[in-house]
């Protein structure tokens, strides 16, 4: 039994720091590097690649809006010929710093909206996985557990990831818990490492109404910044080794 | 005996048409292909690789400094380090379209004022080779005939080629004569036509002093926008022929 | 009994040119000119000011979302707020050359998508209505005729112009068909200029239904790109003089 | 006997915080706030300016190169028609911002690379002057003390501020020690304080060669990041008031 344990970084850009990227990459087995559109920029991405081929961690492209503003967080209404493009762009861009450092790209990971939207839109979940397919077969692609785009993923002939997240509630058609809704995000810690190992364990989890749902589980989002952040994802690693479950990169 | 005839491509940008690229390929050998930092952007970049596939002509990165308003003519202060990881950002983005065409990328030229800038200073032209050579050491680097950046790219072990101008005047050190003066450009046609076969076959142009000079010349530029740059490339072509020199791709 | 005709100005970006400004600049008596967002720049907009003014045209800000590649056509998820200070920041952009070249700013018209999303959700036409007010409430508002554009303009103390289009098909609630159906676009001139005499004259059209709806007039959107547009405009402007209709800038 | 305290304010940029703002500001008299081309945008600009208000502070636009990544600190070769627009439309901006808030545009300080080019090019000196006075003469024109910039705000008609620094070393000819050199920067508050003292009351520096020269003062640069910077303004502060030195926002 095994996960991984994905965290997005590279996210600063020119003058602007951001996030602990070197705190957390010791504790984590996947990097979705930004690749300069919503976040990072070429001289990020050099420097993040490189930390992460030091701390052997899985390199991941993390594509997004053209939206440095809006962090990418923004909807923005591109066809599936123009998703297409933009994925294929950032994978091509991450590339040359991963055979600058001699490592490969092993997953691709859309950010915030394109995420969102890829999970959602069947057109736009295909456009993204040819995208990834038709750079390199080889890339894992992670999607929201049990959405489009897992199934797109698989549709075009890749190996697709499913991701979960340990801190945030589940509808009962296995969709996140809008974070607009009150209980959207498990505040106590005990209760999220719980819903973590269920979910790696049985792959299952208990929705908001308590009914419980099957959820696929290959790969835990968890987040760098801030002090609690760390100790959250230092506790969950913690957890799930002494529960006999082995945190290994994807496809490892 | 051979020359090859280079020309810039999907300049295009959004909304912004540019240039006669379906004019201009079938008269060329070589396509230096905008990567999104100076003009053209994804879209465009599939839709030429696409078109220059399609034309067997060889494809070329032309990466530039991050302006589109000012085309990437404007000398932007970047550091060696920081023109390094602008190369190599955009060979890669440009990469991808050439995996998904099944193609490979020939060569990389440098655009406006990266390219003029790489040829007076030597930590520049070295950065733009080691970028180059870093990402794939088997792509051919195109610079001013004679310059730091042809002579930087043979030190990283990177074959270089030397590019001439049909219609520019020369100084006796070789370099061109500057657009600020006056003759600075050659407006007879045949004038142009005598020089390049000059160029090409005795490696020797005549100086704006009158002064017989030596001048390697492994391409040509020149240019695809208005009726009669077209006109011009195919006397060019046609006079070359007619001298029994082969018009061939960069390295064929 | 008066009428303004409309156009958009001024949306060249950097190297690349687009649409005759300078044919079209004398048929119309108002321009919407683009501020640098979704299409212009600083030098556009002081050259495009300074054209209106020696045309006496009326001077308008023409906003839109921060997205040249996508002309500004591609809805972008942006909260109340963040449009309200987007417009208002391009209106003040735009007050610049205008003080430079001493006129005033008659008018805004929200640009492509923020166009469209203003007309239909209501938080996003009070925010741009009231962005416009609180920077300079002697502006005139502009949105299409019969909208929440319109009505919040009025709201907030604005006066607002009610936008028609010659050559597009109505439907029986106001709307303009959708570009996606067929009968979208009059093809034929005569037709097109009969609509518009009847929205002038009687604000009124004939839906697509066969319906005659209300439909109030004050100014009409023509387009500058091509000789087919041009000849359009000049036949508009030819019938709406021998109806007796004044062609007259907004407020004036 | 009367001096300034400026700062620049407002470069968080989209997801990006920067600087410590509430800090800083009831220490200083006169905010610098970025436009939207170097750092700020139209969201960070409008608490800018907000804050700004509620502190009493002189409200300065601070334009800079279109540069983000860059953070304006990298020379770019714009035509001095090119800066008059692109410093014309940042102030127009601003302004948009202070009509919102009923304040008004006190000052101009150019940013970073393009503030060190008008201190040196008389071209570009005068191109930013006649951009401010032609959107509006009554701003007052900051530029480092005794350059280019300074008087050539002064030729075209604008009040002009000389701008020192209290942690700068000075050669004999009145510029900055360049921070290529080591002695460049004081590192000890003690001397830091006297040197400015000395250039408020006497208005003369002590070279790095021990000469004294002359020296305008109007207005001193300070920062606002780290627990140090804010130590550092409040010893100034302190010491300033014990001379019976007013300190007072420019023109007040």
């Amino acid at each position: 039994m095994k996960i991984d344990l994905n965290c997005d970084l590279g996210e600063a850009f020119g003058n602007y720091s951001f996030g602990g990227d070197h705190q957390i990459i010791p504790l984590i087995t996947s990097a979705n590097i930004a690749c300069g559109f919503h976040a990072g920029d070429e001289n990020v991405m050099y420097e993040t690649v490189k930390l992460a081929k030091e701390n052997g961690v899985g390199i991941g492209a993390h594509p997004g809006f053209h939206d440095i503003q809006g962090f990418g967080r923004r909807n923005m209404d591109l066809s599936p010929d123009e998703i297409y493009t933009l994925v294929a762009y950032q994978i091509g861009a991450l590339s040359a710093f991963c055979r600058i450092h001699d490592v490969k790209i092993n997953h691709v990971k859309p950010h915030g909206a394109l995420y969102n939207m890829g999970a959602r839109d069947k057109d736009i979940a295909h456009a993204i996985a040819q995208a990834v397919y038709d750079v390199d077969p080889s890339i894992i692609l992670v999607g929201l557990s049990n959405t489009l785009l897992v199934s797109e993923a698989e549709a075009v002939g890749l190996k697709a990831a499913n991701e979960v997240f340990a801190d945030r509630r589940y509808e009962e058609n296995g969709q996140l818990v809008s974070r607009k809704e009150a209980d959207a995000v498990l505040t106590d810690t005990d209760e999220a490492i719980e819903q973590v190992v269920k979910m790696v364990k049985e792959n299952k989890v208990i929705a908001k109404t308590g009914k419980e749902i099957e959820l696929k589980a290959d790969t835990i989002c968890v987040h760098g910044d801030g002090a609690h952040a760390l100790e959250f994802v230092s506790k969950i690693r913690e957890r799930l080794t002494k529960e006999g479950i082995s945190i290994t990169k994807l496809g490892g």
